[in-house]
Parts: C-alpha cells; structure tokens; sequence
C-alpha cells in the first residue's frame, strides 16, 4: 500500500510486512496511514547499521560533525511547511503550534552546531612534577530515544543531534501516534550529509522497545513518555548496564499571588493550559490562587476567555486548539471531568459535547476549568493530559509551595508576581526541576538542559544542553608522564641505524 | 565490651547490641575487636538524623560549608600517624602504603574546599527578550556511601566530603573487615565543626545495604566494591528511583613496548602488581610484553625483584608488602595460583609457602609471577585480588589493545613506550576509562574524576571530582521575566498606602 | 632605629638607610614608625630576588604550590589580632572592620586554594584527523603589585595568593601610610612554607613606582589607588609592553525607590557611608532618592542616626568610625563640606569641628551629610574619601539611572527596592561594573571578580576571581600530530640496535 | 570612476572624494582600483552610525543575534569564489591558498553561532545567607579593528563575527593594499540580516588609524600587522583608555630532531616556508636542525623541491606560489637575501632573477634556501616576510630552545620528532605562544585563541575562541539580596489598594 509508512534504516527507507497499527488524523476520526511495528529482526538489523557505522563516525572530527548539522538546520528551514504540516495533521495540534514546536527542535540543531566547544575536555599541566593528566569526553557507541506523540517532531531533535555530533550511532523509535513527521526530519538528516547508518528509524510497539531494552550494543537509551513507561524502561535498561534517562509525567502548578499582574497571568495562563490541548508535559493544569481575591479575579477573567477559545481541525489556520490525539484520550478526559465533578469540584468551564462543525467525528474536548479543586481529588493528583485547568486556593504562598513540594511530580511550575522575594524564595526551596518567573512555560533553552525532579524524571543527567553531552559521552582520564633523559643531544636523536 | 566498635550516628558514638562480625589483624590472624552489624533500626536512626539535619545544612553557603572541610584537612594532617595505624592493623598493607592512601584522601577534602568554585552555575542574560535563564545545582538530600575493605580511608573520603559540601548529608557504611580508619576519620570531619547528623556512620553486612537500598529517604548511593555487587545495588538502587554510582572490578594491563624504557617499567610493574599485596582495583595484573625479546627481558628483570619483596606484618616499617585481608582472601589467591597451573601458565615466581616468621598465623601469600599465560585462562579473565603478575605474550600493539578491549573490565590500564604516536593511539583507541602513558597507576588526580568503563563501573557519572560534583547534586533551571512598566515614577513606588 | 620598618627581600628582612617618610597612627596624630623608601637598587634586588625564584616555582605542580596556601590561611587565622591591631593601629579604621577587611582577605587564599581547579586547561581530541589541540595557562614570571592605604592587608591579599599559587613571583609595593600589615601578612606566607624569592615586599613612593614601571622583568602590574595614577601606571606599564590592571577612584550612589524596605535601607546606607570613615572605593557616597516622600523620610532617619555614631581612636573596640588616615586627608574631606555648604547644598549633619577626648590631634572628621546635592556640585561630581553622604532628589528610576550612567566613574551602585522588576532593569542597563540589589557594598565574594567600569578600572580583566587566574597567566596554544605507522609490530618497537 | 572601492557606512555604500591610494593587482604589477583614503569625517561617521547602531542590537538576545552568523556561513559559502578572486587578484596569493584562508575565516563564523554558549556567566546561589551573586558578560560598544593585507579575508573574521554576536558594533579599517575581498564580505553580513550601522567599514591610512585611536566612542581595538604599530596601536589606544590587542611580528622556528619522519618534516617545511610567499605571521623562516647529519639531510632533500616550485599568477589554478603584495615588498626581499649573502650565510637556492613569461612586471621572488645561518645575522634576527627559509645547525634540542627562547619574537614554532618527552620538554619549556608538534602552522582552531608571546602580541587576551569573547565584553558582577517578610500571607499580596 502506497500509505504504509516505511523503517529508515542505514540510509534507506526499508517496507516490512507483518504486524502494523493504524495512524489516524484525528481531526476527522479517519484512519490515514499504516505503521508497520517492527519485530527484532527489523530492529536488529538498525542496530548492526548503526554499528557498522560508529567506528568512522566516532573518527570524524567534532568539527566535521558539526558540519552536518548546519546543513540540517537550513534543510529544517526550508521544509518547515511540510514538517509542519505532517505534525498537525497526525497530532492534530494547531499549524502554529506545531511551527513553534520545530522552532524549538531547531534551536537543538544550533546547539549541536557547537559541537567543538562543548565537547572540549579538561587539561592539566603537572598533576605532579612533568606528569600531565586531562579528561576526554568519548562516544558511547550505538544509543537509542523513545520519543512521545505529543511533540513528535521536537523530542527526537532533542536527542540525537546532540547525540550524533558527540560521535555517536543513533536509532529513534518515534511513536506510533504520529511517526511521519519524524521520519521526514530525519530523512532531512541524511540529506544534510550524514553517513548512513548514523541515524536510523524503526517504527514500532513495545516489542520494538523491549528489543533495544534487550541488545546490548544499545549503551544508553533516551525516554519521554508516562511514568509507568519511564520507570520501566529506567529498571530494565539499567539492569542490563546501559545508561537511562526517562522523562515522565506531570502536574505543573502556577502560583499567583495578589501582586501579579492580574491580565498579563491569565493570558499566560490561557496558553499555558489549552494551548496544544493541554498535552504537553509542561502544561499548567493546576492553577494556585493565594487568597480568594485573587481565585476570584482569576475565574472572573478566564471563564470568558475559554468560552471563547477558537477550536477545530489543526491543519486549519487561526485556531486556538485542536483536537485530543485518539479516542482514548478523549474518553480518558471525559472521564476526568465527570470525576472531578463526582468529587465535588466546581466545574466553572465544560468542555464537554463539543461539536465541530464538518469535524464531527474528530476527538475534541473544549476548554474545561474547575475551581475549589483540593488535593485529594484525582483531577488533582494525577495528569490529564487534556485542555482541564484546575483552581486551588491557598492562604499563603508556603502553602502553595507545600502542595507543590508533596505531589509526586516535579516536572515544571510558574510563580506570577512583581515582587523580588516572593521570586527568590520560590525558585530556591521549590521541589521542582524547571520554575518560571512570571514564565508559564518554563522550558529551559537549548543550550541550559531539560528535566523535572522527583517522579518526573528518572537518570542523573537531564536531557539536551550541557547534561545532554554528558549524557551522551563517556569520560576518558588519561595521565601521561614522559621518562627523562638528561640532554638531547643531536647524537642522540640521530637517525636509528646509528643508534 | 571495650573492643566493641560504635556507629557514629548524630554527632554520637552509638553502641548496639545484637548481631557482631569479628575485626582481624591480617598480619597475626586474631580478631582485635569486634563489630556491630546494623539492624533496619539502627540504619533508620542515621538516616532520620540526616534527613533531620538536612534543612539546615542546605541553606548553609557553600563557602561555610567550605570551612569545614579547611579545618578538617587541618585534623586529618595532624592526626595522621593514627588513622594510618588503623588503616594497616586492620586492613594489613604496609605504612607506607596507608601514608600514601590517606594523603590521597586529602587530596579530595582540598577539593572540596573548592567548592563555592565547583558549584557555580550558569546564568544567560536575555535568553528572550529581557527573559533571563540559569541552571543552578542543589544538593539531593539524603545520600549514602557504601565502601570497601581494600582503601579503608580513601575511598570514603573520595564520597563523603565532595557530597557534603555541596549540602547532602551522608550515611556511610564502611567495610566490616576494617572499619576503625574510617569511624576515626568521620569523627575529624565532626571535631572540624560539621553540623551533627551531617555525617553518620552505621557497620554492617548485606542487610544494612538493603535497608539503605529500601529506603525512600536516600536519594543517591555511591558504592565501591566488587562487579556482582556493584550490579546489584544499581539495579536494585534504580529500581527505587535512586541515583547510584557503582565500581566494581577490574583487569589492569599494562603493555609493554620494545622503545621503553625497560628498568622504569620494571620499578613501574612492581610497585603496580604487588603494592598493597595486590589488592587494589587499580593494581597492573597483567604484563603485556610486545615481542618475545621484551617478554623475556621482563622476566629476567623481574624475577629476582620479586624474590626480593620484603614482606611481613603492615604495621611495621620498611616493608614492601603485608599479609592479605582475609583467610578466606589467601585462601582465593592460593587457589588460583595452583588454577595457573593447571591451566598450563608456566609459574616463575611462586609466592605459595610463604612464612613469616613471628607472624606465622598471618594471611600472607608471597609475590607470584606466570609467564605465557593466555587469555583463556582462568587467571586471565578473572580479578585476583592478589600478588600475582601474568605476562601475556603479543606480537604488535594493535594485538595488545584488542586483547584489552574485549576483556570484559575496563577500569585502568597503562602503555610503557617513548613514542608519541603509539601513545595517542592507545589512549584514543583503548575501551578503558583510565589510561596512563607510562604512569602504572593512572589514578586520575582529586580535581578529575575517577571511573572505569564496561563492567568496571555502573553508572553514567564517574567518582569524585567534576563528575562527582554532578553526581552528589540535581539541576535546576530557571527563567524569569519580569513585565514591564512603562515608566519608573516616583510616585509609582510610593508607599503602598497611598498606592 | 628600632622602629624602622624594613623592606622583605628574598626570604628576609632587609633594612635600607636613605629616604624615608613617616608612619602616623591617624588617632592620636604621632609618628610611629618610619618607613625607609627604596631606590632603584632594593628594587632591582627585589626582581632579581623573584627572578631567580621563577624557574623552580613555576615548575612546581599547582597542587604543591596550593599546599603553602592551606597553611598561609591557617596562619592567617592564627594571628588576625596582631594583623587587626596593626591594620586598626596605622589606618586608623575600627578593630571590628579591620577584621572584616582581614576576613575578605583571607577568602581570596581560599580561592588560591583551589590552584589545580583554577588553572585547568581546555583539550580537544581531533581538531583534525588524528590532530589534538589544547590550550594551557603558563605564568608571566616576575609580576608587581602596588596597594593602597585603604584596605592595607586585604588588597595585597587580592593579588599575590592568585598571581603566585598561578607560579609567578611576586613584588609588592604597600602603600606608604600604613604598611606593616601587609609586611607581616606577608612573613606568614613565608612561615606557611613559600620558596624564599617568591614574594617581595619592597617600600617606597614614586621613585619605587618608576623602578617597577621601567624593569623589563617585571611583565606586569595590578595597582589599585586613585584615577590619575591608575591613568600613569597603566599607560606607562602599556608602553613598555607590560600587562597592567589598574583600579582607580569612585562615585557609588544608591538609589532608594519608594517600594523599600527603609529601615534596611537606612541601616545599609549608615554602613556603606560612614564605614571606615568613607574611605573605601565601594563607598556609598551619594543617596538617589527617588521621589521627595522617599528623601524626606531618607533624610528624617539618617539624621538621628549620623548624630549617634560612636567615633574614636580606631584601637578601641565598640566604636563605628575611626580618623581619616592623614592630615591632609582631613583637610581635604573638610575642603569639601565647605565647598558643598557653598555651592548650595543643604548641609544637614555638619562633621567638621569634631574633637576626641584624649585624641584631640587625631585626624577626625564626623559623619555628615548633606541634602539636595546636584549633579554640578564638586561635592557631587569627585571622590571626597571622607564620612559625608550626600542625598539626590530625582523623580523616577529612570532619571537616576541617567545620573549614575553620566558619571564619570563606574565602580559599585545599589537600588534598594522590592520590585523585581525594577532590579532587573537596574542591573541590565546601569553601566558600573559591580551592582547590589538591597546590597549597599557589592563586593564580589573571591571566587567572582572585582572590578568598575569607565573612569574606575584600566584594562581588560577584572581583579582576583577568574579574571585574576587569566591576569597572572598567558595562553600556550599546542596542536599536535603523531606521523602514523601502518601497524606496531613487535619488531618494530625491539631494541633500536636491531632496528 | 568606476574602479574607485566604496566605503560600507550605516548599511550603505558610501563613495567619498578627497585622498586616495592605488590597489594593485600583484601578479600584472597593474593598478586595477582607486581607493580612498577616509578623512577623520568619514570615520566619524562610521563611529556615529555604530554607535546609534548599539542600544538595540546590545538588547538582541544572543540568540538571534547567532541567527545572522547562520546565514552569515551560508552566504559565504554561496560566494566563494567571488571571494577568494578577490583575495588571490588584489593579495597574490594561490586560489587554493585563498580558499585554505576563507575557510578559516568561516570556522570563525561558526564559533560565533556558538554566542549562547559562550556567553554563559557564573551564578553562585548562596555567597550569602540568601544573597546570590552572578557574573555576567556585557558587550563593550562600538569597537574597531584594523587588519593587515597578508589575509584580507581571514584576519576580519577573526574579529568582528565575534565581536558583534558578543552585541559590540564594528568598525573595520581593512588594509589598503587588499581591500576589495574584505569590502565583499561585510556586505554579506549585512545580507546575512545584520541591522544597518552594527558593521562598518572605512578605508584608510595611518589618519584614519589615528581618528579611531583618538575617538572616545570606540571602546576596543584589535589590531594585527607589523610590530612597531602594534606597540603604536597598544600604547596609544591604551593612553586613551581603550582596550588593545595588538598582534605583531614574528620569526617562527621549526625544529627538527634526528628521529623525525623527514619526508613528512621536509614537505610540512615546504608549505609551511613558502606558502602564500612566506607572507603569513606563521610561516616557519627559520629550520633548526639538530645535528649535521640531520641539516644535511634537510638540505638535500628540500633543494630540488624548492626549485621545482611552481609560481606564477595567484588567480590562475594549480600554482605553489604567487608573487609578493608590493614592489616595496619585493625590494625588501631582495634586499634580505643580498645581506644575507654578505653575512656569510651558505645561499643555497637563490629566488633572485626570477620572470614569469606574460607576468614580467608582477612582483616575484623564488623559493630561497640558506644554510648555515647564525643568531647574529640580520636574516635570523628581522621578519623577512618573504620566500626564505634559513637553516641553522645546532648540536641538542636544548641549544635550539634556548635559540627560540632568546629571540625577541614568540608567534609560533613546530618541533619534528616522534618521541613523547621531547615533545612534552619542548611544548612546556618553549618562550612561545602557539606551538606545533609535527604540525609545521600551529594556528589554533577557531574554538581555542589565537596569540603569539614576547613581541608578537601586546595585550591581556588573544584573539578569537574564549579570549576573544572576553576581549569584546566587560564582565559585570551582581549582588542581590531580598528584604524577607516572615509569611506570605494572602492578605499581604493582595491587590495593594487594600494593603
């Protein structure tokens, strides 16, 4: 079939047969591509192109690497509408959005750009007398990511161009949701000039994941996706000695205190919650009023706002959101909804029932907002992963960061106020990898790195920037001491035959 | 009981009752005291103690924190003659040996003095638009070392002072055959002015490793010790969502090129092979000789300097090595020595007999050196632990670094040559993490970081050092913005009350 | 005589006969002690003295060169109350500030401490096919330093630990008011174990200066004192191809918007005003009001609290300011009040006419300060070096950033406010080197680096901190290529004979 | 006339009247362009229009500002060739050699697409009991450089692509021998996206020189040429309070010991003596051979080669060499090689006389070979800048360091050998600031400095990689603290009319 999406493996787009899984645009509900899963033959086979190619790759100057990525970047640039195309159209998120999504990875790309400055290792001159020593930072070998539906084509760029510059073989499993755009980007890759076999794809399930969890060529795996998945993929690849670093799930709060400017947080709020239908892992769904003024200010002001939210099929111009990814997670939200109101929530905003007209089997969900939302409640405990902002009030801002500091996920959080202290006292004593100052989303850039704490992420190294290299490179300590001779004299150094 | 010996918990020598493990002195073969095993209670109560003192100790500033690590490289200096004595009554290896341990120990207090130094994070003015961006890292909380017999000194004091200068606090558990160096060390750190329950030492066995490994409280384990071991509590550790660093065995070769200079590497071979009676996991095992006049040579020079090792009990002076640790450690050398044997190695120097006279109890095994030996064997492929040197014959450096990269160790390894091209290519080419260039012992200096690679060492992030820094902290990063007001009036700042 | 003070040439004492000036103690208005001033001779005995030192000393590893800064700061701490008295007793500053300033000192051993972290190098593995590059900091060699009367023991103290534990020899020229401290600081370098040779202490005044300027050994010059001979000494060590970094005179004003913490505020300001009697180049010397609410209630604070300060002989404890250093500094600080009175301003708390009882010929002058200074004024526009604070009136924060950024000077400024905002602004666009929010000194800690902007700093690189590592040191750039051999046969490598 | 070359001035082309000077193509000896010579108006102008040019491109994040160095590498690659004529038909040299050239000025480009890495301050959390403090880096201004004609592509990427992307405006004052390639590609940079005023370039002499050295806006000059107008320059710009990095002359050695690989040293000494005509401030002038056999081996070996150098016009293809720049430069030579004769110098291959049919006017001279050179004659002692290699014979590697160390140049040097200690003695030991080991053109890579010692440079900071981000920024030190309120209750954040 012309619509079965085709591995990527040593340079070549390679069609296998057996089992396969739907790709849907879910804007219409319809199925629109097939996605062959991979079986460990196939995932094998990426495995030995990948090997096939480290040793030349791990040979080629940093600088020369880095070559290649700036082609990439300006091949990134040129095909943007198609990338962004495909994106919106399997993930359904906005053309926008999926433009400041590639935006985004690009800025990866820049960053490995630099590959000559980051890799550059330390040099010490008599660590005792006329001994030298220095560390050098070397490839691991073959690596592999797991990359989430919800930014299909960042996540992958977060990953193996870093991974790459720093000398290494890379196979991506995107996933099954929307693989296309990152197929296409990574085609760009080879097109930029990377030898084959440095970069391969394999489309697949967690068959596909267990084959890399179980070969040992793959040194390190790179994971985004849920905290169950996280967590296993941590144990397991761990226990097979390779390294791990697994991002996992969220519940991002923004506290707002009463000095805030009131208009300036509710439209960062807007975005923050809604924006990509709320599926993004560093979404707002907690919104933290300290003092009823301010819960009340807030709701008075968002209620409209949602109501008016601009919703329909991604691949439309001008919109504010488009639909949830499948059906399940449609259901799922639903499901939320009449959960939090089960438990007593007040639900301010109900997204449910929407229809959109010519779009009426696509997997909408409107904007929901519910207020007086406490902590015991499921809407708060665990993510949504859909457009549902919850309201909590508090007394005082320590109040607000307890919550924060005791719910098991410390992936992002957001303090909104004008005042230097509040700031300073947050950022310092929040349990909570990534904080924004009247910054909603907190996303560290390319050259600072990406991670949560607690149960969002599992691995000592965060993901992309300067813990990304070190992630993707193992340290080498040499010491050198030259045993002396008294002079040198011409004699001595005369050609050997004499010698 | 007076030889009874404390955990420290609290700032507090604590004597339990319950389960003992017997203390020796290697060199008579007599237990001299006698140690607490922990229970889960007596774990609890040192992990409540730094979990208790942690607040504190965090908000602490670094270069307070810094203080006491001046003051405490201060008392290790002063109070040196004793902690070396322990060292070599317990553990058996000579003075001088233990002198040159602890000094290697200091080295990594003196770094950790540094530490307003290491700790500095990055800051990006206009990450954005009058948005600004910085990383900084913060301490884990609660971490515990896990340490092995053969550096009873060293090894803790390579974990502990870097952890807690950048603000954890820390639970030791030191090896059960020599615990008293390290008790007395901890108790300098307290002397130097640390807060109590800071540092907390509990004894113990596998038990006490499960209850720390079980324990939510501990965020990161550091461990030294054997392969299987070291598996283990990685596996284990990041099943729990912890940090761990673990190192485990090795296989050291040096090699031995024709241009070197023969009696250098000779001295070099046997301070490398029988210093510390061989147990060290930095210890040369294994002599690659390139070409069979440079096996030869080796072997005429080094057979009668093993004969001549002055050998008897640690504790006294002018002694080239002491007895093993254990019984059941002599026992294990004895057994692969008669392994060689059979295996078909030829036996030059045979250390099996030894008797020395005073100390006929003692745990001693002679100096041992094999010739031909061949990477099938037995005494090849696995770690002795032991005075035994194995001379493997080759025909080319490239055959010698093959043999190296597909052992499975890869912690240290050494190359004896004058030539500058054959040393770049064994320190780019070789699988192993620390390489010396004619430097036996390439233990990289406190201000770089220790780490071995393939089945040397679990873990994405190396001892000590820079990457100890990395380890004993988590990244956070931080974006701020702040909106903008038009003007700065006067009267806008004005006391509130009139706002 | 035996109150003669000698010069600290290669190890020892040296007492010249010639010139010489005499030594006040400032509180009761007498001749001391007196200073011999060197000719070009002891200069020249100086530099051969650190010139013969060089070679050896820069050869000795960072790590050895750090171990004589452990014990200088452990000597340093073991005689604060002689240093302090001497300090107090020729400066005539408070025995608690003398010690505050000894305290900072001592940071910046610290900060040498950490010589091997300092000092690494940057290494790249393949900067071509099987080329590497470094980069290694190598010290200059013989390097001076002249200090200034104010901070007698902290400044040299800024200089010599980094430029020395980098390998340079040292020759400092203290100020000629009150060098005893600086000669006895540095006898305890000498005790802490430093090489005879490596650090000179020469006296003397202009003449001293030239003989530094002119001696091609010297390759370079760190001088902090007033703008003019900054100015001198930085065109004249530039002409003879010296390095130089030049510290010279300052303005600091604070701007005190109407969101402050007053009370801070207020307390912030009597400190930074009328501590060590004003004569600190981070002085605070002008209060921006912004608003007449704020300078009203600025002024309505002050005033009760200038009134109190306790004012005495600098030796005595429990006192807040001491005399000025000389007669002629009175006179001029007391010049200035007349000026100002003159000019307009409203003078609010006079200092003149200030008598001590039991030290009526010290050199005192009492804490003054005037009001609605403008920016024509003399007293406004130079560097008084005196007690006397005077307050601005502006209307906005714009209008005083305009102020500071016209200034002449840009060594340190502050803004007390709450306002993030408002902070982050000032901090962006005020152009003077070291800036404080709620902080009236900002004195960067040891481990950042010291330094003005425009009219208060000569030269590329800020003082101590990592500026100060880059100061002391020249780069040495290594490429390097190893001609390949196709293989390392065992033959190959066999004795040269049967090569 | 159409032949007159533009100045570049605000974005635009800018055509002035007035003095002029000629530029010829040095391969016909033809005047092919007019060039202009700026009067101080014109220069002021350029100063004006970088410095309205500053306050907004200072606030562009680094970030974007990389975006114009991005496309920036892309134009330059596109225009090549245009390029590179220009270089070979105003300069002489090669089209190869000006290919090598601009690729090394686009490796400058690259390093500065790096300008969110390497402009990373330092954040200590902490200095403090909740005080931080921070370093960060603040461009300078409007800051010039003034480049020499032996490459008219590279030297001006050296400097303002770094410049700039660090928010500096520029001025270039090109040579006015060359200066139509350098014209080019400022207008690339401009095509490239880069704001109007932030780049400029003027034409001129030693009045234009003098008008920059004299204007108060310009902030810093780079300077590379000839050593009395570096200490000119450096002396000058620093009496006025500039920065100045002024690199000058040099006399490079190679040394070659007896266990080189002398057909690899032979043709490394090839390239390296007489590529672009011995006009570069790298290129090694003088061969020290250690041993006479090693210097007759040399000289036999080099001699057919130096005569079988094929030379002629450098814009044809295929060619070793072109001509000289001048007809002054061609005397000069001559003049050289005559006193070297006169001396008492061996001349072994005698460039003189040299005509290329159809190029009788160009300005040529043929590979020169001398042995038997001494430290006394003036064609060892002066920069020749010319096709003339000098041997001189020495007994030991430590007479041909001692020869380096005691020449008052320290550009750059190479040592041949193979063996690990000589290299390491002599990179350690060596008084020079760029050192090469079997690498004959140590010029650093674009992500290390570029910098010479002794009279090669003047100034603190080498030029490109991490010295010349420094060089183009101030450093600014924060310190901040926030007033603490006990509790953040509601109340107190509550909307300030109710405060």
């Amino acid at each position: 079939m012309s619509n079965r999406i085709p591995h990527f493996i040593n340079g070549q787009q390679v069609l296998t047969e057996g089992r396969s899984s739907d790709v849907y645009n879910p804007s219409t509900g319809s199925v629109i591509r097939k996605l062959p899963l991979a079986d460990d033959k196939t995932v094998q086979q990426a495995i030995d192109a990948a090997k096939a190619a480290f040793p030349a790759w791990r040979n080629t100057p940093p600088a020369r690497r880095a070559q290649v990525m700036f082609r990439f970047k300006q091949l990134l640039e040129q095909n943007k509408d198609r990338i962004v195309r495909l994106i919106s159209e399997e993930h359904g998120k906005t053309i926008e959005d999926a433009t400041g999504e590639l935006q985004r990875g690009i800025e990866n790309v820049e960053y490995a750009c630099a590959a000559p400055e980051i890799l550059k290792g330390e040099y010490s001159r008599n660590v005792g007398p006329n001994i030298d020593g220095w560390s050098d930072f070397q490839p691991l070998g073959v690596v592999a990511g797991i990359t989430p539906f919800n930014f299909p084509a960042m996540v992958p760029l977060w990953m193996y161009p870093l991974a790459i510059v720093c000398g290494n073989c890379f196979i991506l499993k995107p996933s099954e949701r929307d693989p296309s755009s990152a197929l296409l980007v990574a085609e760009l890759l080879q097109e930029a000039g990377l030898p084959k076999g440095v970069l391969n794809v394999v489309h697949g399930d967690k068959s596909a994941v267990d084959a890399l969890l179980q070969a040992p060529e793959v040194k390190a795996i790179s994971f985004v996706g849920s905290t169950p998945i996280a967590e296993y993929i941590y144990s397991e690849g761990n226990k097979r000695g390779k390294r791990v670093q697994a991002l996992g799930g969220a519940k991002n709060h923004a506290v707002v205190l009463g000095d805030a400017d009131l208009d300036n947080a509710v439209n960062a709020l807007m975005g923050a919650a809604y924006g990509s239908c709320g599926e993004r892992c560093m979404a707002i769904s907690v919104a933290v009023a300290v003092g009823d003024a301010v819960a009340d200010a807030l709701i008075a002001k968002l209620t409209p706002k949602i109501r008016a939210l601009k919703i329909g099929a991604g691949t439309e111009l001008g919109l504010d959101m488009g639909p949830l990814v499948t059906k399940d997670a449609q259901n799922r939200v639903l499901g939320y909804i009449e959960d939090g109101v089960k438990a007593g929530a007040e639900l301010i905003v109900d997204g449910r029932g929407l229809s959109v007209a010519g779009f009426e089997n696509g997997f909408f969900v409107g904007g929901t907002l519910f207020d007086k939302v406490t902590p015991d409640m499921r809407i708060y405990r665990e993510e949504i992963f859909g457009p549902v902002l919850c309201v909590v009030r508090v007394d005082s801002l320590e109040e607000a960061m307890r919550l924060i500091n005791e719910h098991e996920y410390g992936n992002g959080t957001c303090l909104f106020t004008r005042d230097g202290e509040a700031a300073r006292l947050f950022c310092d004593e929040i349990e909570v990898g990534m904080v924004g100052v009247n910054v909603p989303l907190p996303v560290p850039v390319a050259y600072h790195s990406f991670g949560g704490w607690k149960r969002s992420l599992f691995g000592d190294l965060h993901a992309y920037g300067p813990d990304g290299v070190r992630f993707y490179t193992k340290r080498k300590a040499i010491t050198q001491r030259w045993p002396q001779r008294k002079t040198h004299e011409a004699a001595q150094f005369a050609f050997p035959s004499n010698g």
